[in-house]
């Protein structure tokens, strides 16, 4: 099993921004967490991150051959790309989506993700666990 | 550890209701699968369902000693009961929120939850393997 | 045919309450004058009444073997339930909603009902007739 | 007992048009229905049927005196028409809805009437069975 | 000075609807009422009442050319009809718009008039009134 | 018959400020004429003008002994003073709502008053003559 | 091919309304290029025009036989009208909607289309052209 | 005089949830204070807590004979049950509304009470002290 | 202990204005009763009314030092000052907010106070009595 | 005449994505198709895709000299997009909007198009077709 | 160039209002580092501080005649006061809107000033400082 | 003091671009002309301009070090960007909000900054003078 795993805006800088929402794991430390638990099940973990809504657009159409699952935090994105929400839609490969903090928890205009109801299923508010928890359900729903 | 897995109004229809969004796995299927995984881990798995909002609340007060989590799938109460929001705001277990389907992507007034933003995190749309994902996601941040 | 009527919230006052606005028959005079038009047809009528949203939805899951028709009046409960929208979209017995008073002439939240979109018909404002126009409903649409 | 039926827009077509949610009966047949309803009754239903909003007033003006009940189903003006509203306000001669579908399950703009709050009631989503319906609450309300 | 007063839906009835909210002079009596005041003036006054929308429009695009000015109760279509507004906007002949009651303390559908902000002016609230100082208002504007 | 014309904010400044919108007349030949046509009437009327919330509605106060009616242009307080609102429902006499441009042509946060549910009627768009049409207005009522 | 123009509200007097937004052509011109153009193609184009809501939904009825395809300009009622709305639902023709204008630039009332969503396609706002380019859409569709 | 204090709920873990926002009196202790002080006027005071919906409006019904007034702090289901306000509405024992925190100050879903518009009045804000000052508007009001 | 009582817009006209809603005692009445109820606590009253928003400001300003609480009922400015919410905001004394009327059992606009989230609390619709009640809850609150 | 086509984001998968929605021709064949049209007329096409919002506003840009026309499809940044509006209205080019399916019977969030505002005109809902229209569009208006 | 500085209600505390938010300066203090600022540049600066609205709008019509500019701080009145708005386009002096705190970091109702769209431009959230940029912003505009 | 001055998407084309609202002044002049202030203080400032949301936020982020401020006018971003907004709150470097042109008088949508809440300040509306402002802000705020 591939899978590709794509963070969005501001992730670059996870353990450096607000540590209190985010947590002090870097993305390079997360990505090895990720990693390591892939290869506890023989997948192949692939790692994209862009702040730029365009290319993750563009990794997302990549993804729709030779990969079985996309894992996806869209960040900011989430709740202003409708673009984004269409690739997902376009691509026929099962979409995950993880949010790191509880968006619900937080400004109303996060309250709402427009990626939500093109995704297989959300996990919201686990910290960097939820791509771990990703990984899982695509265990579980074999 | 011990954990409280509540599940909401209409759940114990499951496996009979609707199968094409909620599956086709009874509540005691459901309950069954959850307590072979919790045993996996040496953990204990308490269950219990109701269509009464009093007696969910009635219920999670219970677990605000003795218990380590609490999963609760609050059914078509999420979306309207501030009563179980500030029961679970109440006590001091972590509460953990799952819905089988995916809700954001059905009728408008069930894209709200009331409880996701006083739970832990939520976990949406991975139909009976929510639940399990919810063990996991206790084990992740342990 | 059997046909169960299950009354909601604060219609075990009829007669006391508001006489002007929900007419003067008590809800044991409605429960007869509805028994007496079923009889005419042969049919078995069953009455239920509660101010306990969840026991009005262990009601509805009880019908849905052996009854051939549910006639509800959700009271209250019709604004506010997904709950019991929930269970009568889970159940297979066909559910006609009575409103004793035109709830379209009332307070701006009495004009949406949650209920009628999962029901198969509405009786609005007829008074205690609008139990009787019930079923002659079962027996028009026949 | 004199009786007023007027059918609005578009449901000269009844039976051609979307059959799936209005019926495969005719408003010939539909007319004719009634009308034998009314006469086992001993009453005497006239009809009519207009495309447009000010022929409907008229008529509705018109009934004002040496009718009974008037019973209508507005059509789309339902949710448009403050005019028709009004003429209904207008005259004492009592108003009772009908529609043939479930306009409850439909889009969001058919979920208010602005004719339901100054008919004496509504009877909505038991097809052709509703115009009966209509006249047995006369009869029930008597 | 050539006048045509248009009166819109269900105002053939005055005299005789709700005379609370309306008065109890006639349509004929409101009419005399105009245009003897407007003989004083030695202007002529032409009097329509119709409940068609269409016919609305046709009659003020008949002003466009003969007449010095429109007087235009239109009724329930106030609060709907973009048409009349574009018929309004359409004719170089000034409009000024009158309402018999004051909207502004009626059901909230009521308060947006459509076709104010493309009239002379507003007179609102004074009974028949209103028509007679519509009069002045074209007196005084000279 | 004795009547107090008040001018609320910034019509002191009438004739200078947006003649476009406003006109040239200033506020004190806006009274003159005024004074003027109820002099013709053998009227005495009385005027006041205030930039002051709470000075118009002292001035409101005094009006309810001895003053027959009371004519109000509330100018920018017509959008947001329930202080004044409550004034006019406070006192039995009779007050006329007036306004030099048309509100409802404007930005929309003018469109509505909270002043014109209180009054008998309201007066707009008829720039300076509209406080003439109000004195006749008063006339015609009788 | 046998093409029905319908031209909504107003329309009659184009050319002479407002020349700014509308053009200079009028309907009769208009209705001359369309023909001129429906010929070349040896397409027969039959025309009607209306200011009633109801006059256009009979057309509208009557080209469910014997038509291929209308293009319609409904006007004003593109905002208001349910009732066309329905009736271009009933007829299996399929319907092109055109607007003079660029609707979206004007005022938000005007922005949604209750006709659009049931019409095959919409071209709005270049000018009398429109009609013409729906034509050459019709022939583009074949 | 009778009374009877009903607590909604979640107000069974007063003292112990959110001493900041609720004070840390237990539920009996409140009970004890309000005893105290209906003893002082030689008052009956009864005492009622559920966390059901149902029962709340049950014991309600009860308090329609043999009782004085109510007074009642419905917890979190003021800002969401009809049913309530309906109990509360078709019983004529006089209803006094408190909450214990500022409500208007928490969350936005907080500041509509369902409830307040049917009750004689509303203590809002002052902790524990709100029960004992409805005692005393008893007093007042006699 | 120093209490200061201000009462704002139109309560000079209590007494005198609509006694069915604000009851028949002049404010000289309500005052002297407060003024009483005070003297039996050893408390010192003063009592300030003024219909201008600036007075009231600058009465609270006055009151941040020398007094110990403050009890307005800020009359119509409840629902649209920014500026009396901020004065209270400013000052260290406490405020409590009195409402004579039942504001959320009246029009819509008179639902939401900008003045209860900054107060310490808010006593509604007891009539006169609530000002007594506010001197009880600064006992109570002691 | 030198004309610049740009598509939007997700439309390189054009014939591969949702062929219900957007029907089974490749961006590759569409473009094909316009420059053959082009071609007829003597007109230079040149195309341009992306998923980018800044690369489209770039290519926008670019079009300000040396073209005399652009064609739109700006996909899901039509519903999000203030900068692509910005950019259209920042160049004199004229520019024409193009959506492939009828995104007015689509989800609500694709009802409102930040674009249409500022292009000449809109075609929507023709298909591949609607890009030839846009042609024609641009022949016609000559 | 002679300047009026106009400052608004609660701002005669600053320095001892929530020093959080509005900084340890006092109004004295503030007016005195403008005058100096003014003063390097041989500017007359004024100085105004009122709690009441029409004190305000009195002041800003002063302004008309012999200021070069007027400098305000709206306070609370910025998102309430249509009358301020309303005399600030009423004269030709350019006029300049400072706040202290950052507005749209702060409560929802504060995001939105009345005041801004009638103004030249906006300074928000530097604190004092902004009053001083408000002049460097005359100067740079020069 | 290092700062770096953001351009965001269309202000490449400043002095061409509708001129009567964002001026003649090229971005070239512009950064010039910033540049020569900052120069006045031995500052240092550097320049970057793009269309591109992902470019602006990947800017932002390398100005997490090094810098001491940020000036940014986020163009048509402002208003749809929570990306951008995230950037900023993730860096601890300052950021100072500039907008050209008064977005408070134009369309609706431009109204609300994502942008403002998450900074230090806001210029708004003086042209190219503002970010020279934004330099005296730095200044000032030292």
């Amino acid at each position: 099993m591939k899978i590709l795993i794509i963070n969005g805006p501001n992730l670059n800088l996870l353990g450096e921004r607000n540590p209190d929402v985010y947590g002090s794991l870097t993305l390079e430390g997360l990505e090895t967490r990720i990693a390591e638990r892939a290869e506890e099940y023989n997948w192949q973990a692939e790692f994209f991150q862009s702040n730029h809504e365009g290319e993750i657009i563009d990794r997302l159409h990549t993804a729709r051959h030779g990969y079985d699952a996309v894992i996806i935090n869209p960040g900011g994105y989430s709740h202003t790309s409708v673009a984004i929400r269409d690739a997902i839609e376009a691509i026929p490969t099962p979409v995950i989506e993880v949010h790191i903090s509880n968006i619900h928890a937080r400004e109303e205009f996060r309250h709402r993700s427009l990626i939500s109801p093109v995704c297989r299923g959300s996990i919201v508010g686990f910290g960097a666990a939820g791509y771990v928890l990703a990984l899982e359900a695509l265990l579980e729903m074999e």
